[in-house]
């Protein structure tokens, strides 16, 4: 049940995302007790921003927060997270995330796994069909977001 | 020689960052040529940012490269880079980073080399000293940069 209000609130913010004309990935961080700390999503297209993906988006969203407080935390996100934004999760010792779907893109979550933390992927329907719709719009720009040639 | 210009660029930047009151720790990303395409440094006082380290933050100020653009780049920084700025060098695949040093701070460098990144680590005295007097006088900021409990 609280993994459903979690990626529902991710998948808010990709649709935003989509309706801005952006790259539609969302992602919320949330307490130990399921608030929200920051949401968020990808910026590339909106800010020209190669940096802002939809975790950390949602990061910088939640400010300075002190150890403690991300040891507790759970990070959701519509898709598989990018080295990028595994590397925020180590950083910051997040010690669950929940993904919304891995068919579309796999990023590094065996690095997660391997370094302890826990990855629930969820095989979201509706995550899968907003990115895939994406990429077949817009195949340069999701492409760059990667860091892939086209 | 290049390396000597690089690592001056992003050590000017941390410069600018502790005269900011903030953490001392700067980047650059040089085109193949050596041009400088984006510089940054911490931001984690002066904009109360988590995810602004000064790799992201010369990544952002590039602004959106191709992915041609990123495979012949080399990006220096003051210290060793954490897991997110790690993840960032492979998201975009930087072949090559110059480290100021990473007596201070040791980051994910066996994973970058592990994945086939060029990593050179200069053990610059200059970077040293101006990480060394920041943890001295401000340990808890700089705890809370690497995600640690103070």
């Amino acid at each position: 049940m609280a993994q459903q209000i979690g990626i529902k609130a991710a998948l808010e913010e990709a649709s935003k995302g989509y309706a801005e004309g952006g790259v539609p990935i969302g992602s919320v961080l949330l307490d130990e007790h399921g608030a929200i700390l920051g949401k968020g999503h990808n910026q590339r297209i909106q800010k020209s921003s190669p940096t802002l993906h939809a975790e950390i988006a949602a990061l910088e969203n939640a400010g300075r927060q002190k150890a403690e407080v991300y040891r507790k935390a759970t990070l959701y996100t519509t898709l598989s997270p990018c080295s990028m934004c595994t590397g925020a999760i180590l950083l910051y010792k997040i010690p669950r995330i929940v993904v919304g779907e891995n068919v579309n893109f796999k990023g590094d979550e065996d690095l997660l796994r391997e370094r302890g933390v826990e990855v629930t992927v969820m095989d979201n329907h509706e995550c899968k069909e907003l990115m895939r719709r994406f990429i077949r719009e817009r195949p340069e720009e999701w492409n760059e977001d990667i860091g892939e040639t086209n």
